[in-house]
């Protein structure tokens, strides 16, 4: 396709920022890359070593991204977990440790009072040496609000300063991204330095976003900085992003501790091109993340997963209606979230409120941190309120949560029978309800802001929150009334029926599945949480149900609603393209337009093209046999052509503004003293894709997607018509669903 | 693109048998469907609930396939693991009991002797009253060589006279179908009912072969057959595809309790084309399956698994070396299992041995039964030998493999430390490693008879002794020499070090992996087997050393090399095409060939066209805008033009010889008394898929794949070149492969 026999041009065959990669190139080029080193492979021992070396580059960089990735993932949590605790004080033995560290070294404890020990000073015992009484409330509830300032001010700022491209979950870009578009710099070594900083800070300010997925950004980042020390991969942006794929995978991996989750998370939800190679890849960066972290052992419990949870009993057939509400409630909160946050977020993007980032952010903190304190449900870490609403009460459980009647009255064994729930469970409820409320209406502000913020955890906690509210009603039901019909067949008095945290599970799941629409991948997660297929039937249902509710009010997940939001130009592979449109309805030139701008292939001027290339925008042009016949022969990149113009006016002695440009194979014999010919058929593309003009849009569609194109042209009946790029193809996708077609432009 | 106004000619737009169907033409259909449904549902609430059930008609379907599915898998192990204890013996409390039921009714057996109960009686005590004695011995041996003939007579028959594709795993053939083609009859009614017969008869019969291939293809059966009461799978080629996806999710999560590795399975090994829809409906149907089976409860244990294992010991770093070298032996066996297997299976197809099946069977039954039935290892199934191995040894087991010294001496708890090995256990190394011989040879010759095959657990046999073997040796040298450097800094004396029963896992896996060349979905199936995280690593290891090794000997795995043995017109998704070949390399016509058959569009008559049909044998033509210009309009199926001008002979008044067809929208006015014109633009393909006659060959199979076509055309300067077909380029790939082009063919 290329002439070999020339130097290729530096530049060409390169992309410009915020420009669309062509996956066929890039693949072909690979391809050309892969034979030239097997052929080379063969003549030489160090060339065979090169060969098995560069097929080997591939496990070695996904062993390193899993390392760095596990242990930002490590640094991060440790770091978070000491930060957190530094809001309420500080320990006396040494400041970095953190609540819980300090106090496993001291010897003034008892297991009951595990949280209390005198190495452990709370800002107020610090500034005015005690615990008790209203005015020491108030000096703790100001340094919490001071710290959760502080920290979100310093987090803004970084971001503001060092990296604006640090800010948010990084999901809907890394789609983008991975998609074929390029934007350089988001995954570059400043955005993965502010923002694992940022992250830290963020998440111990307090606000209501959790670390999950801005954790994915952050192992996408690691993958294509160490990207950079391979070749193979540098060079080649789908090569590339066959890595970051794999990264996404990692981050996911090491964000629940869940691998296959992971890999299947990257593959349901992230990738764009993922082809079996990738998964097995995936999979092996996902296990060597997941394995660091363990070993780096950031809670302190040798456990791989956030959220361990290992529940007893079985579950009821009858329980799927509770289970389906939770699904319901889910989807319904999912819908309310996106429609909500993105309203607010077009409100940002469109009005003077974001413009001021710092002032927000300190706002939004401010109010989240003044709300949390009264309440030990907002006040604690959500990641910890997740994992206590999660817990199956046990005997020694002293969360207030678990303060049952008779709550060390066992009847068998260890077995705890459904109990009537004591004053505790009571306050818990209303405390609980607040929280919900809470959690609710602040996250739709938060998600979004100019800091890094994840929508997980804020997700699952909303939904365990509803689950563990419906869980504890379900068993006081059960427990009362056990000899309603729906109760009186399978739970008998004094017997274990309910588990409020398998509801508090299903309600997370729902919540999250409402909010991003994944289904397999989510259901993956949460199994690799629980561990047992037992629990995947309730999972399953909730998430169904959830999907189905969320998408009856609104087609698109929180990050494909953000795609759109900010006009990134990503061709969804989900969506089936349902319309009779035809590719003559979609293409350029429209019908009164101007005819289309075309190269002829051994009749133009050097000038000719400069005068083309000046009058236009367009990023390629169709050569032609000639103007008359409209029979096409190849297409060529405008930066191609400039590039080559230039260098051949620089190096190529006597190319003048007269010079005709040739793209034959062989250009004829020139009469003397005419100007020296250009041949630039070495950057023209030879096998450009056609279709004709009749083809239904849903094939062009399905084609664009499927190959990954910049462009296609289309013709009829054998001469050149027009040509449809990405970006008519989004529009019209827009235009068809009554959207407006020019948001769809990158800005 | 069609014309709706006119009604369809009934046979337009189906397959003959043996041919490759359209993609592309079939999801089109597909999308009409389903915007016609769409657009009805606003008239009336008929059509809205029509609207929803067709929409929900997936699920119920998938829903049907995992109860299907899911109870025939429980029937087959149930008859199976009967008719398997009917070759040693028979209950006399009532013959429908197995072994194990008949002892549990039994009062007179102890926990020691579980297995010995008056009412179980073995053949030689029903016929000669003794079980003691050389005599009786001989008496047993007949009864079970006879029993394994007759079973073996039996299936054998039943498939020759039923159903000749009921033979073989299946698994080849689903993939060819997956990916576009057409057998029909192969995933029939009578195909599933012998296939269920036969599987059960060649379990019992003692061969050395699984059921977890053809539980695959049962499950697709059942797809199948119940895609036909849903118009919408019915009619629909594509559709019907992405049910036998899921169908094969849940053919795998029955047979090894595994629902998500049946998913993965599904999506790396079988399918072709894999919507993420379809991943979640697969899940959907392979929980559904899941739970069916254990509803069932076949195993008489509730566990959902075929290889229920629970190992306490975690596994040291080192241990990563015997697990690499298992892995080697895993892809060493697996590249000689294919190639002995291949080549034993050519010779049955070249020479008179394929001619005689029944013979073929009964021989290969014999020499198994005769060489088995003296080891207990051979003479018990697989699937229990394969469970004995994988166990860990506990305090109560009464296994030969867990005759350790001091075998009821536990220091600390439970836990068993590492022991030396008894008598038992050297006499069960030399009875294992026979077997393992034995396995090794006559799996060879035993897959691929005609009878139902599959290969699964005769791997993974093989992989667990060989596993057991090397992890009880480690055991002792652990035991013998813990003050080698390699043991003293993790296993002191006394210490629970090495579990075999995990080297057997090992090794299975990596058997398994060897053969088929499965990854991810291997791990994830193992994962599911133990349930813990923990020994994923040591999975992966061996998993991928194995697929190193045996790649390195052979890039297929067994069901591709069946696949090519077979000629199936398959187009691996996997393998990407290396050669710098163009597409006007592989077009016909070749380049001293006669010129490309084509239809001009307005000026040949029907008997032009009937000449040309008779006189060829594509399956479509070109249509040009006249033979001069060459330039392409569009593409035409023979079928369908054959049957349209048959209909329009009987149908349309005065269509005779003399008339001419038109391809173009409107007929020019004819003179009077002309003959009237027959119109075919409705039967035209308007958008053809072209490619240039300079593209690489490497995008014209990702075309070919990615958009599942059936043959492209090659333009040059916008001038009808050639067509490409997908033989054409499975016939390249071949060729470039340095293999015989025309074994390609279906035959």
């Amino acid at each position: 396709m290329m002439d070999f026999l020339e130097e290729p041009i530096p530049g060409v065959g390169t992309y410009d920022d915020f420009n669309t990669i062509d996956w066929v190139r890039e693949k072909s080029r690979d391809r050309d890359r892969h034979r030239e080193i097997t052929n080379k492979s063969k003549e030489s021992t160090w060339a065979l070593i090169h060969s098995v070396s560069d097929a080997f580059s591939g496990w070695l960089l996904m062993l390193l991204i899993g390392l760095l990735s596990g242990s930002l993932a490590g640094l991060i949590d440790i770091s978070a977990h000491w930060m957190t605790d530094l809001k309420e004080g500080i320990c006396t033995e040494g400041f970095w440790f953190n609540h819980e560290h300090c106090c496993w070294n001291s010897d003034h404890v008892t297991f009951e009072d595990r949280d209390k020990c005198p190495e452990w000073n709370s800002w107020s015992q610090l500034i005015i040496s005690t615990d008790e009484g209203a005015f020491a409330y108030i000096v703790n509830y100001f340094m919490y609000v001071l710290w959760a300032l502080l920290f979100a001010f310093l987090a803004v700022s970084l971001v503001k300063v060092f990296a604006p491209y640090a800010c948010g979950s990084g999901i809907p870009e890394i789609k983008t991204i991975l998609s074929g578009f390029i934007i350089r710099g988001y995954l570059g070594k400043w955005t993965l330095i502010i923002k694992t900083i940022t992250l830290v800070l963020a998440v111990s300010s307090g606000l209501s976003l959790g670390k999950e997925g801005p954790l994915v950004h952050v192992a996408c980042c690691c993958g294509n900085i160490l990207c950079h020390c391979f070749n193979k991969y540098r060079k080649n942006e789908a090569k590339r992003r066959e890595v970051l794929s794999a990264a996404a995978a990692a981050g996911v991996s090491v964000a629940f501790g869940a691998p296959i989750g992971g890999v299947l998370f990257s593959l349901e939800e992230v990738s764009y091109y993922f082809p079996l190679k990738t998964l097995w890849r995936s999979f092996f960066a996902a296990l060597v993340a997941a394995f660091t972290l363990r070993s780096i052992n950031p809670f302190g419990n040798s456990r791989l997963v956030l959220f361990y949870v290992e529940f007893h009993t079985p579950w009821h057939l009858f329980e799927l209606v509770p289970f389906i509400l939770l699904g319901i409630f889910g989807g319904l909160w999912g819908a309310l979230f996106i429609r909500t946050n993105i309203a607010w977020c077009r409100k940002r993007k469109t009005t003077q409120l974001g413009k001021y980032p710092v002032v927000e952010v300190l706002v939004v903190t401010a109010i989240t941190a003044i709300l949390a304190f009264p309440n030990e449900y907002t006040r604690m870490s959500t990641s910890e309120l997740i994992s206590e609403l999660f817990n199956d009460c046990g005997l020694l459980d002293s969360s207030k949560l678990c303060d049952y009647e008779n709550r060390f009255n066992t009847s068998k064994g260890g077995e705890l029978p459904d109990r009537p729930a004591g004053v505790g469970v009571y306050s818990a409820m209303w405390q609980l309800a607040l929280t919900l409320i809470l959690k609710i209406v602040i996250t739709i502000f938060t998600f979004g802001m100019k800091i890094p913020s994840g929508l997980f955890i804020p997700s699952m906690a909303v939904g365990a929150i509803a689950g563990r509210l419906l869980g504890v009603g379900m068993e006081q039901l059960a427990y009362y009334h056990h000899d309603w019909a729906i109760f009186n067949s399978w739970c008998s008095q004094g017997a274990d029926c309910i588990t409020p945290g398998l509801y508090a599970m299903v309600g997370a799941a729902a919540c999250l599945g409402g909010v991003t629409r994944m289904t397999v991948s989510l259901v993956v997660i949460m199994f690799e949480l629980t561990g047992g297929l037992e629990y995947i039937v309730p999972l399953m249902a909730a998430a169904m149900t959830s999907k189905w509710v969320a998408d009856a009010l609104g087609r698109e997940g929180i990050y494909d609603a953000h795609i759109r939001l900010n006009g990134y130009p990503f061709l969804e592979a989900k969506e089936e393209f349902a319309h009779k449109t035809l590719a003559m309805d979609v293409m350029k030139p429209r019908r009164n337009d101007p005819l289309l701008t075309v190269l002829t292939q051994d009749s133009m001027t050097v000038e000719d093209v400069e005068t083309i290339i000046s009058e236009t925008t367009y990023s390629g042009f169709p050569v032609v046999v000639s103007r008359e016949s409209q029979r096409l022969v190849g297409f060529v990149l405008r930066r191609d052509l400039i590039i080559s113009i230039e260098n051949a006016r620089k190096k190529q002695d006597g190319v003048v503004s007269t010079s005709i440009i040739y793209f034959t194979e062989h250009s004829p014999p020139m009469p003397p003293y005419t100007p020296p010919t250009l041949k630039l058929r070495n950057i023209l593309d030879l096998s450009p894709f056609t279709v004709t003009d009749l083809t239904p849009m849903e094939i062009v569609v399905d084609i664009f997607r499927k190959l990954g194109l910049r462009q296609c042209l289309v013709t009829h009946n054998g001469r050149l018509l027009g040509i449809i790029t990405k970006k008519d193809v989004l529009k019209h996708i827009a235009q068809m669903a009554n959207q407006d077609p020019d948001s769809i432009l990158f800005n």
